[in-house]
């Protein structure tokens, strides 16, 4: 059956300019190739930055268990990529594509260099050894991105200029996906390497502001640990669950619940008697305090919802603003039980730490009083499985 | 002349693969479509997420000035949109292209309902508005993403259908292009968020910091802006000047290089009488302190020199370390000349600000000695210009 090439390379234009991961769409390339022109075997030799070098990336048919191991990944100063590189198929054949048939004709061709034939049997003797018959460098600019091998047909018969054509094309349209893809992952990369960046400055900042009271060493770090434990908890409970966005509002707030207490004078932070009222009320200034730190950072308001209403109750019984029930956020709740149970079971100024069964307990008697139910009972959920 | 259309998408899909602006993806075909086919006018209308309407992208031809302002934009409930989101011209002509001679041909035929007719007599008269001969819809997956519409031929003939196989193929091209382009902006908008995400937060907390020590209000955001116009300064005089990189870590360094007094007691920082000489020591300990806060983010290691070494001087008689001249990073030379000029010309516990003119004078004065002479230099320039 006749092969229509141009709807194929319509079709592959298509599929391809969506995927996203370079060694996928290779493999799309060498599997289409293999089997619409039934070919014994093909791979693909891919640049790789970090080892400048060209790896197998793929490999289909007979060829894959027949590589010699020390060949899966060709040096750069290997002669085969030089040849390339120096786009001496164009010079030497008038096109890049380069047949086996073709070079050792060139062999007997006394037009040519004896420095020349040198390198080309060089190749040629590469090519025995990747039992290939025709080689399709992909180019990028002038970069050599990689190298496509084949070899011979199944039955037998001499590649034809149409085929051959349809490799070239396809492969450069393949290169550009690929290049494509890999823009895509690197663009990728950066963004999580940017998400990584801000995530590691808050926490360290955070750890900063942590340490001038000295009483709650760690206690960020355990309650963010916490809350996404109970968040997670939650979320397999329930389909769907929450989105990424939620769990990271929350991982935001949790680590800057307390930034408010920046604004508490030293020494009340540290008092080791009895506070007064009024230094009761000092502290209960952080949340506001918190709430005016990051109100600039628009992207934050979810997180902020948070640092605002930690201290809020379910009986309404809390503060700031004394919200009762439902009308505390859900990222507001979570915090808070985490945060009142790592405080419990740590030492504070006016009281030692409670034994975890304690805290446990102690949690259990004030859901629907201070706690959300539905949280309360999720940690002791997790405490029970041993989670915590 | 026949033109090989094999061979003109074959380039087109080449070339537009990394053209990451949609706009001037559009802009590129319709430019393409016009010249070789030789019409009298195109134009797309791409739709828009947020106006949910069909924006006029791209007008080649005369049809620009002609078209009538209001219908600039296509509303999602036009009689066009609705036509080709229901993919009625497949239905009733088998393909998805719209020929205004074929759809008036339909309004003759028994076997259409009255219902379909009268339909297609609304978007035959959008058609005569808007002088096209050709629609072409563009479809990702199942969204209507744009129309091309295309007026008459230049030679007054009408169009084959190896002409419309074109139009279609390269336009189905295109969308897959501008889908692509439109995927690499929204990344490259989320990478800008998830930057100024982090640069906010970073602000926000230094801001948060420096409020604990009274005298310094406001210091933080007018050396981080001095130590940027001191690089935007430099950066001009010398070809290349900085990389984005370093304009970057000197920004953080700018902003957390004090983020150490976190760490020194509250009465040191405030106290209003002269610091004694163990005080003084505490005070000298911030840029290592900060330096421990920040030495966990990998990411930050550039912008960590400018926070350890700002109290470095030139002749080396500055702390921590006591480097001299060239020893001394370039950030952090700058964050200090920054860092010297704000305190010079603001109040502080122990002595009233100088006057500018002082201030710039001392920063000369001391040139060689406590600063180094380029950074030093580029103040005088600035504040000579009336820069800053």
């Amino acid at each position: 059956m006749e092969i229509d090439y141009k709807k194929e390379l319509q079709n592959a234009a298509k599929n391809m300019i969506f995927v996203h991961d370079p060694d996928l769409l290779i493999k799309m390339m060498v599997r289409m190739i293999v089997n619409k022109a039934r070919i014994a075997h093909a791979s693909f030799f891919l640049h790789d930055k970090r080892k400048d070098g060209y790896l197998l990336t793929v490999s289909k048919g007979s060829l894959g268990k027949k590589i010699p191991l020390d060949l899966v990944r060709i040096d750069k100063d290997d002669v085969l990529i030089r040849f390339f590189r120096s786009h001496m198929s164009r010079f030497l054949f008038g096109r890049e594509v380069l047949l086996y048939s073709e070079a050792k004709s060139a062999l007997k061709n006394s037009k040519i260099k004896q420095e020349v034939k040198q390198q080309l049997a060089h190749v040629l003797y590469q090519m025995e050894l990747l039992e290939s018959l025709v080689c399709i460098p992909s180019y990028f600019r002038d970069e050599l991105l990689g190298i496509l091998l084949l070899g011979k047909k199944n039955n037998g018969k001499n590649f034809v200029d149409e085929e051959l054509d349809f490799f070239a094309a396809l492969n450069s349209n393949v290169t550009m996906a690929v290049r494509n893809a890999q823009l895509f992952k690197e663009l990728g990369f950066e963004l999580d390497r940017k998400h990584q960046l801000f995530v590691r400055t808050t926490i360290a900042l955070a750890a900063a502001i942590e340490a001038k009271d000295h009483y709650t060493h760690g206690h960020t770090t355990r309650v963010t640990n916490l809350s996404l434990e109970i968040a997670r908890e939650i979320s397999q409970k329930n389909k769907g669950g929450f989105d990424a966005k939620f769990l990271e509002n929350l991982h935001i707030a949790s680590l800057l619940h307390d930034i408010g207490k920046i604004g508490v004078p030293e020494h009340i932070l540290n008092k080791r008697h009895e506070l007064t009222v009024g230094e009761r009320n000092r502290i209960k200034e952080h949340p506001m305090i918190g709430v005016n730190i990051l109100k600039p950072i628009k992207e934050l308001e979810g997180s902020v919802l948070g640092v605002r209403y930690h201290h809020e109750r379910f009986d309404g019984k809390g503060y700031p603003d004394g919200l009762r029930g439902e009308q505390i956020p859900l990222i507001a709740s979570i915090i808070s039980v985490a945060d009142s149970f790592d405080a419990m079971s740590t030492d504070r100024p006016y009281r030692s730490a409670l034994p975890k069964d304690d805290a446990i307990n102690e949690i259990g008697h004030l859901s629907g009083r201070q706690f959300c139910p539905r949280i309360a009972d999720t940690l002791l959920k997790l405490c029970k499985e041993g989670k915590i």
